[in-house]
């Protein structure tokens, strides 16, 4: 008569470390850079999807970046500004095949402005974490080079190829 | 000698009359509905990509949203949730070609749950407004049965296209 209450109690237990494991903060990625706190709550910047790679992202930013975006100071951004970039895999709506809806999280990427800091890298500090396991990218500091490599193309625009939705 | 800081004077005033009437309410919907206040702020829920018409999507969520969401508390949403869609059209990044990225804004539409006030349809009030001008979408009170009868194929999902993103 006891062996199912002492199961629920077991897996509630399990339910609490699993919460509690999943609520730490991941490794810093290999160049220091650690996570930023709370930005599933910041608010959005923009969206873009990648027929290249079939990906949705979505891109929010902290209040500095939000604040910047807004009003239209974005070139360079300000330091204290930080990007934060959601990959999904592409997925199609089942009940709207026309609709490219997110799958799989991929990762979380980041742009930390601070000119100074990280002046050999256009001012932008980055950094990313794999998937639902949060895992760090890039073997050792230098994985960074890919990062700036990429983003060189857009140099113009501070090193950033998203541009701010404008709303009402 | 005069003039110069005359012009600039008229030019701040007019720029505060221009901010003052761009962040007026615009008018309700034809149903009653106003716009929620705020919503700019709010936190993503998910985004998609339609080909059926172009267009890229974020949908954003209020507090009550976005608690549901991230508790899986969503069939149905509790009262009190509302979400916004922020729809724009598709363009080209001009530095990267395979990347569809927000062209022009089309609308904001919002679902507003009150399984009492909206029982007639599905318990969600629907609103939308259009473009820059945030002009009111419909003729009279019965556009809303056109977005009902849009959403009736996932009444199983409580009438809601949107399946929120899971982050880690």
């Amino acid at each position: 008569m006891r062996k199912i209450p002492l199961l629920l109690g077991a897996l509630a237990l399990a339910g609490i470390a699993l919460t509690g494991i999943a609520a730490e903060a991941p490794p810093p990625a290999p160049n220091g850079i650690a996570m930023p706190e709370g930005y599933k709550d910041w608010r959005v910047i923009a969206v873009s999807h990648r027929t290249d790679n079939e990906s949705l992202r979505v891109i929010l930013g902290n209040d500095v970046a939000i604040e910047a975006a807004r009003a239209g100071n974005t070139n360079p951004w300000p330091d204290g500004a930080i990007m934060a970039k959601l990959v999904f895999k592409d997925a199609t709506h089942e009940a709207w095949e026309a609709a490219t809806v997110p799958g799989k999280f991929v990762h979380a990427e980041f742009m930390i402005k601070d000119a100074g800091k990280f002046a050999e890298t256009g001012g932008w500090g980055f950094a990313r974490w794999l998937g639902q396991e949060q895992k760090p990218y890039g073997e050792d500091a230098d994985f960074v080079q890919e990062c700036f490599a990429c983003h060189t193309p857009v140099a113009d625009n501070d090193y950033v190829f998203t541009k701010p939705i404008i709303l009402p």
